[in-house]
């Protein structure tokens, strides 16, 4: 590659540190932006360059926001009644594109990981408790973590110490058969779980 | 998505002009982004946006270089006597890794195509039949285009041409199975191929 102009080497390898982005694709991708005429590579770098600098995290749900609390957080037309937890913005992102929840979100920036050496107090629970505990129309609390065995312990350690604190209803996401899932494709733990959490027709 | 803050919103839209990256990877990259504080944001912005500053074509083979010439025309080290022509320089990239040519590439910047009104006069073929007179020690071309239906036009185009002005021998790239190809996964045009254009053992 040492004969290509010092600014293409330079974006391929900048390219190449995002995730699932190798030298190949980096390259091919680079190529793409030197044939096309339509700035998109300035947009591109514009845009990340503008990326972080008035990004902090709301004081209330600890989700992305340019304000002191975020557009969910400040909405007249969500509940308070529920609190739906989730470990990333990514997640909070997933949910609301279902438009089944109305409530309000936390988010956690992670989960529970010894190996990585992430502790409860890595995570977002002191604010989590202190809304929990400052909240009277509370009602229910949705632990919507992912399915991995970190994120199953998170939910775990969470649940427990919302119930010193909290009286009442504590709910996790059902698991089960995804939609348009072949049953034969599906591991082990999942169908035994989608068994034994069947539900009346 | 119009939760989001705005800086967000702009760079997963700029992404999404990536070819091969939709809304959903968008997203991922940018929250994984969002997530790391190594700088890799301000790392592929400023690449980007350097990118085409210095970027032109070589006077020579049309590659792209930040001097008059590319690193390969001006090499000592590569013969003078063989010209292989690619579709992109991204072709280029390819053969080089490949690190069994020494001779000098010339690049067409496309292929014909009438339907996208890309016709001879867009290729660099006025400077290729430039360089094949004003060289009397080439002995031989290698009109390396890719497979697709166009890109065999275009080497038949090129090939009647130079035939006019270039007595030397002017070669293609083998067809034939790929190296670890299965023969029972390979279309029967390309299967054809290899039967009759068979080498003895």
């Amino acid at each position: 590659m040492n004969h290509l102009p010092q600014a293409i080497t330079d974006a391929i390898e900048s390219l190449c540190d995002l995730p699932g982005v190798g030298t190949r694709s980096a390259e091919r991708l680079v190529f793409h932006l030197l044939r096309n005429s339509s700035g998109v590579e300035e947009k591109i770098g514009n845009s990340l360059l503008n990326l972080k600098k008035n990004i902090k995290e709301c004081s209330e749900c600890h989700n992305y926001c340019d304000l002191d609390t975020c557009a969910i957080c400040q909405s007249l037309n969500r509940e308070n009644k529920t609190i739906c937890i989730v470990e990333s913005p990514l997640d909070l992102l997933a949910i609301e594109k279902t438009h089944e929840f109305s409530g309000k979100y936390h988010v956690l920036h992670g989960v529970l990981s010894p190996l990585n050496r992430v502790g409860a107090e890595d995570l977002r629970l002191d604010s989590l408790f202190n809304r929990v505990q400052n909240n009277p129309q509370l009602e229910e609390i949705i632990i919507a973590t992912s399915g991995t065995i970190e994120s199953e312990a998170t939910a775990m350690f969470i649940n427990e110490n919302l119930n010193k604190i909290f009286s009442g209803k504590i709910s996790r996401l059902a698991r089960g058969i995804p939609l348009g899932g072949d049953l034969d494709y599906l591991d082990a733990g999942t169908l035994s779980k989608a068994m034994s959490e069947r539900r009346i027709f």
